[in-house]
């Protein structure tokens, strides 16, 4: 059992945690589709679109290539995804509005709800791959009440790698242990708490749609499990 | 004029903008001085404070000294002052308590109110040389609705350095003339100015006291100037 009391600050994942990357990407496909009178299968496009976004950022880490913010990382992979799919004709505003996509993803149906009974008692920071604006944006469209947008473009170095954690801790003048993650995925919160955070895991079974085959169950004893983030809030006694 | 439609985020100096250090440092230093009975002025301890302030972040300023938080520089000035001032018997845990007098400052009267409407509209963000835990920590406590916390300590420059103001236009997604600056100083509006920034001067008449010599009008042609942030909220028709 974890003491909510000796917790300041929940950081949290964001793309699969907060928002449902998947649907969202897939409707603003479909939209630009009929405008454009595309044939193309959205939703795998957006599954291509995010299988992409491991290996872009891989080659930030290795040190391949200078710091990149995912805005940019986001936009090369889908210039080689719309040859990929044969999507011909857009121009350039076109192709970073649908870029920009990202930026106004909508919340799981709990999100707000939650994030605001959890507000009251902690301070709520984006810990996320997302750059800056990116969280900006979906924040203010979605009305996602975050106190700070940390993470990976504040501290120039992507999760899972330690900076990332241990420099948003940092910024928030907390020791690791102060700090729980909130994500939907086991891999992040192995990260974390190697770094001494707590760790929340929330369960978000369709992030990858009705076949999702990973993160369908807690792997290890995180301080804690939730369906999702009105009962993560109970669990903290929000 | 300005036209509103063509500001995307208000950014905004804090120390004496938004909140009132001056009466929030002095009663901190009048509770402390009951406590310990402390024969101090703390109007006078609480400016010869401020008054380190511009000297500290010199030294970082000119490279004398690596990248130092404000929280840091100001601890540094604390205990200097503790022995000009004959202040005596504070262990490290008291000094650190009142070093963190900062992070509790009380806002203008206005200012949540004002806040509150401009952020209806407008991406509201922080670009202040406080640093980011200083920061999320008074707008916890004070309702500050930040969107995001930027300025110093996220882009290691504190102002008027020009990369206080580039950076922050940047981690926004944003050209400089999409952002308006706003100070009660018309310093900071120069140097803002000078990267391209918009530019809102707020008028703080006692910021430094009922003997205020600085920034009692507006020195140059803002593109607006406000007596309180009710009324910058009007300005830009919020």
């Amino acid at each position: 059992m974890i003491d909510p009391g000796q917790i300041k600050a929940l950081t949290f994942d964001v793309f699969g945690t907060v928002v449902d990357w998947r649907s969202s990407i897939a409707r603003a496909g479909q939209a630009l589709g009929r405008a454009k009178h595309l044939d193309v299968d959205w939703m795998r496009f957006a599954d291509a679109w995010r299988g992409l976004y491991q290996p872009a950022m891989d080659r930030v880490r290795r040190g391949e290539v200078p710091w990149t913010k995912l805005d940019d990382l986001h936009r090369a992979s889908l210039v080689q995804l719309l040859d990929e799919f044969k999507i011909r004709g857009l121009n350039g505003a076109e192709i970073d509005d649908l870029n920009r996509a990202w930026h106004r993803l909508d919340p799981w149906p709990d999100a707000v709800a939650g994030l605001t009974r959890l507000k009251k008692r902690f301070i709520l920071a984006t810990l996320s791959n997302g750059n800056v604006a990116l969280m900006v944006n979906m924040a203010k469209r979605a009305g996602l009440p975050w106190d700070a947008i940390l993470g990976a473009e504040v501290v120039q170095c992507y999760k899972p790698q330690p900076r990332a954690y241990l420099g948003t801790a940092a910024l928030l003048g907390l020791a690791p242990a102060e700090c729980l993650m909130v994500a939907a995925h086991n891999g992040d919160l192995t990260a974390a708490q190697a770094q001494g955070f707590r760790t929340a895991f929330v369960l978000r079974p369709t992030e990858h749609g009705p076949g999702q085959k990973t993160d369908l169950k807690a792997e290890r004893d995180w301080d804690v499990v939730a369906t999702d983030f009105n009962d993560l809030a109970s669990k903290l006694a929000c």
